[in-house]
């Protein structure tokens, strides 16, 4: 692409919410009524291409609005800068926000402020995936190793990751990248489904969902536990029996107990062979998945979606914490932090399963775990992205699943784009179904 | 008191920012150029008594108007409370903040949102103690056991605290509490400070500002490090110069270091005696403080101001990773989350020497630490509450310092309130201050 003069010009953000409340879609043990939202960023440039860059971070509806302004806090550290040099090199954004420190007090990188800085930089990855005119995936495992070193940010790290390790890591990688890119064009990477398991769902819509997983291709499902032993013991017997014994189970507590307690209960449910049990406590308490790894085995302990950065996700690995790393597309700094956690991951053997769902989730980590299949890990081996049938049609490029398996993205970009009708109608409170639903 | 009727009937919110980068004051090895501010919070009612409840989050400048935006988002569960029940139990508002599913997911319980909580808590004891007559240490240190315990949430602590262990460590330090109680009123509160250690401040300065804090009594100084061993190494040994071999010297390195660095940079300056190393490497890293702990004997480890939670001192515990505790005021959950926290530390006989400077974390931290001695750890030995000299005069209750000890606060409350003056100077941006200087 010819060198351009091309500036950042907008950082345009939306409060966009979606009533998924009404259906118990997403209920669990934590959260009883989520209504999935995005706080949703634009980068427009003056570029005469047009493309715009489009990140987001999820949350589950109130409190959106405060997500929204502090994404609209970085826009002095945004607008203005060269589309050439921000493409060329999203981490020097990523240093520049990170590194803000008056900004920085507010977490340090965790929380609000930090999942302000993913949806910003994952909006520069949408940009330059776009402009470079390939599907994230296909941008990262065509890289250099050595430029995907210069975009992760070490420090804290190099007790457990050097740079030099992480180098070394993609270059062993390299050997047989376009073969696996071949079969992931074909084969697409595998998924499961939570669509069966939300806590609020009737036995009779469980058993319905579970034969549909398993008729749908799906070779793993999960299931919402922690909030009464009786009914998860009777959750878990009807989908055990209705997927059969070779359909893997996975649990989910959404961080509902205390460390003796998540030992007890998830050993109370052993008998119908749970393949993990995930977030069965606080994710910031290490030591304790530490403790109920030790005290659940061989059930597997799986946690991430909360973890709020590579600094626990270092711990959790360098304390034996984890089976399965389960990171978050929105929840830490952007791909670029999502690159160190991938490193991480590879480094330990622990493999990696994102958590996904919620609005746009599964178009977002699709992409690191294709990048990480092709030319990092190398493997899918025990590896499985989450997958649930919750607003794709609001997305330009929405995941597709075909026989339990995520279709490779073609299209440019990081499939963050909504169609501009789900904006119109569901930005909060002045989108035309929100102006409704509160006027009446 | 009667009960009433009262309710609470405003939560308002003011974005107050002090130009105090213009002087260097509390610049840091990764804080260049702190403008001190304050996301403050008041409480109304409809009390005949006319009493407000004051509280805030401090932050360092941008971003501010962030925090105040998060504080706001709590204020329907807050505005048409009765203020008999919320004084009575804030713990009852404490669970329904922490609780709120939807923005738990912005957290959970760390960052921008986490602190919000803090400062609608916080606000919520002024108010309790305002209208109980008494200032809050002494509010906490009369009241029950059983009813302090009934103030903390024991989620995810349960493995190194159960309710039955705090209460028995609360009784146990009843007998003699009306003796110590008059010591602290006769004495004081042991202080450090410092004032003489910001890094931007010259070699004459420091020279200047440690002598005059051994003539005023201080018995402990602390110098920022980080940025360049050099200056440190001539700092450290200007200081220790100036203040002889009996006046302790704390250094802090304010997360600047990754674990070996920080080994190797604190050992670098043994020789000049430093009585802890501070924040050496980033909050998050439980294992990392103790690799360095490890590391750097007999210098103690401590950390403590950015520490996100309860769940993270718990660890910093369980793993040794820690010979000093530095809680904050406004980083955690209010009160109800440093009683757990105070509490964790006295159950593992580790010395609690509060975070302060700031805006108005003097004010606050002084209570916590005077509850602790009078009704709980029962002693001040290894005990100092910082002390930096910036901005009392706005507070109508300022923190005093009499011969390097703090005073006991003796007015009712929790010392939270500014002046209504400061408040219309420097709301940003459209304060007197403010507007002009935006003006020009």
């Amino acid at each position: 692409m010819p060198a351009t003069s091309a500036r950042i010009t907008a950082l345009d953000t939306h409060d966009i919410r979606f009533p998924t409340s009404r259906e118990l879609d997403g209920s669990d043990a934590m959260n009883p009524d989520p209504d999935y939202s995005a706080a949703y960023a634009v980068l427009r440039t003056d570029a005469p291409d047009g493309l715009e860059g489009h990140g987001f971070t999820f949350t589950i509806g109130r409190g959106n609005d405060v997500q929204v302004a502090a994404i609209a806090a970085l826009r002095e550290h945004v607008v203005g800068r060269s589309v050439d040099e921000l493409c060329a090199d999203p981490g020097s954004l990523s240093r520049d926000l990170i590194g803000d420190s008056q900004l920085r007090w507010l977490g340090p990188e965790k929380g609000v402020m930090h999942m302000a800085v993913g949806a910003v930089l994952n909006a520069v990855w949408d940009l330059a995936a776009k402009r470079a005119g390939l599907p994230l995936w296909r941008l990262l495992a065509e890289a250099e190793p050595a430029w995907l070193v210069s975009q992760v940010d070490f420090r804290y790290l190099t007790d457990a990751l050097t740079p030099d390790e992480a180098l070394e890591l993609l270059r062993a990688a390299r050997a047989g990248r376009e073969e696996r890119a071949a079969r992931l064009l074909a084969d697409g990477y595998p998924a499961y489904t939570t669509q069966p398991g939300w806590l609020g769902y009737s036995d009779e819509k469980l058993t319905r969902l579970a034969k549909q997983a398993v008729a749908d291709g799906f070779t793993q499902i999960k299931l919402k536990v922690g909030a009464d032993l009786a009914d998860d013991v009777r959750r878990c017997r009807t989908a055990r029996a209705v997927i059969g014994p070779d359909v893997r189970m996975a649990i989910d507590a959404n961080q509902r107990w205390d460390v003796a307690e998540a030992i007890e209960w998830t050993n109370a449910l052993a008998e119908f062979d749970p393949y993990w049990i995930e977030e069965p406590t606080s994710p910031d308490d290490i030591l304790g998945h530490a403790a109920i790894r030790a005290g659940v085995r061989p059930i597997r302990t799986a946690t991430g979606e909360h973890v709020q950065n590579r600094v626990v996700f270092k711990q959790l690995l360098q304390a034996g914490a984890i089976d399965i790393l389960q990171l978050d597309a929105t929840r830490v700094g952007g791909v670029n932090e999502n690159l160190a956690i991938l490193l991480l991951a590879a480094k330990f053997g622990i493999p990696v399963c994102p958590h996904a769902g919620g609005v746009g989730l599964c178009e977002l980590v699709q992409h690191l775990s294709m990048f990480d299949f092709v030319a990092l890990s190398g493997t899918t081996e025990d590896r499985v992205v989450e997958f649930a049938d919750h607003l794709h049609g609001h997305f330009v490029d929405p995941a597709v699943i075909v026989n339990g398996r995520y279709r490779a993205p073609c299209a440019p970009g990081f499939s963050a784009q909504l169609h501009r009708d789900a904006v119109d109608t569901y930005s909060f409170p002045g989108g035309t179904f929100w102006s409704r639903e509160l006027d009446s």
